[in-house]
């Protein structure tokens, strides 16, 4: 029962993770979005979007990819993408997604230690398209939500259309559909 | 174009769990839990838990069935499961996940109407380990939180070990270790 112990801990150490505000609000709620709901969210577009990844994709390991994608934010909060891609912040995160995973029984955090390295490369097929999608709820929010989030930070035009087109890595027919709503956003007013 | 225009509004669409309060708080926090978070902790307490499962399981159709089970919630709400299981209240909740999933294209959502019937029949062994999985975290959110939720509704002891007992359908292993953190939370008073 020891295992199943340690799993419990493990299921309430992530728990956290429903503490980790993200930057953007979901449509319609006048709250910011958590790193929890956000990555069930993920898992769920993913899951729909599947027939338009560029390359085959295993969807299986891509939903796993996205469930943990995010648990490193408990030791280190969530960032802006716009700033948040350094070296220094990527180690601190897998440190944490390391912490957290030796929670688990007999080196069983090993496989999704590897996946979380995958899904950060963004180097295979199966994370060029997780990491794909995982950029397309924060974009939603800010088209239908008045560009809130890229007017409090601050974040450009040029900024979101640079730093957004690796969704075509992912899926090119993805990227085309919004790159048209950000190009829609950007003669709104909401994007400059 | 058109058919990732509809999944976009499929994403936007199921974005309303994120506004649906649950009757427990996460470990920790002092707000109620949303059904979107939730659905999330379950896939990854089902992953993390899969070798405990009294039958061998396709884990990966138990995660996609943990992922869509409460998205009939945006329409009808959360309602405590001591006092939920009505025919009433399922066939309004089997209407509100067919209307969500009629907004995918081509059909895409029968699929997981399927699934979510499945689910809900807790009648094979996929379906048996995954409702387990969904009775774990508001159990451990009572017993790491003075046992508010029980509180609140006035649940007895009776009623959180007979409808609770379903987990034993799905681990056995589990159930054990449950049932005794369980006894020791009516022992310490919590729960009554």
């Amino acid at each position: 029962m020891k295992e199943i112990e340690k799993i419990l801990s493990f299921i309430i150490e992530i728990e956290k993770l429903k503490d980790v505000h993200r930057k953007t609000k979901p449509v319609g709620l006048e709250r910011y979005e958590n790193s929890a709901e956000h990555s069930w969210h993920v898992c769920l577009s993913a899951l729909m979007l599947k027939d338009f990844a560029n390359e085959p994709v295993n969807i299986d390991r891509v939903i796993k990819m996205l469930l943990i994608h995010d648990i490193g934010e408990i030791d280190v909060g969530d960032t802006i993408i716009y700033a948040s891609e350094t070296e220094e912040l990527k180690s601190e995160e897998a440190a944490g997604v390391k912490r957290i995973l030796s929670i688990l029984p007999n080196g069983m955090g090993e496989e999704f230690m590897e996946l979380w390295y995958e899904f950060e490369s963004g180097e295979t097929p199966d994370s060029r398209f997780a990491k794909a999608i995982d950029r397309v709820p924060p974009l939603l929010h800010n088209i239908h939500g008045g560009g809130h989030s890229w007017k409090t930070h601050g974040v450009t035009k040029d900024q979101v259309f640079s730093v957004n087109q690796r969704i075509e890595k992912g899926s090119e027919e993805l990227w085309t559909v919004i790159r048209s709503k950000l190009e829609d956003a950007v003669n709104e007013g909401i994007l400059n």
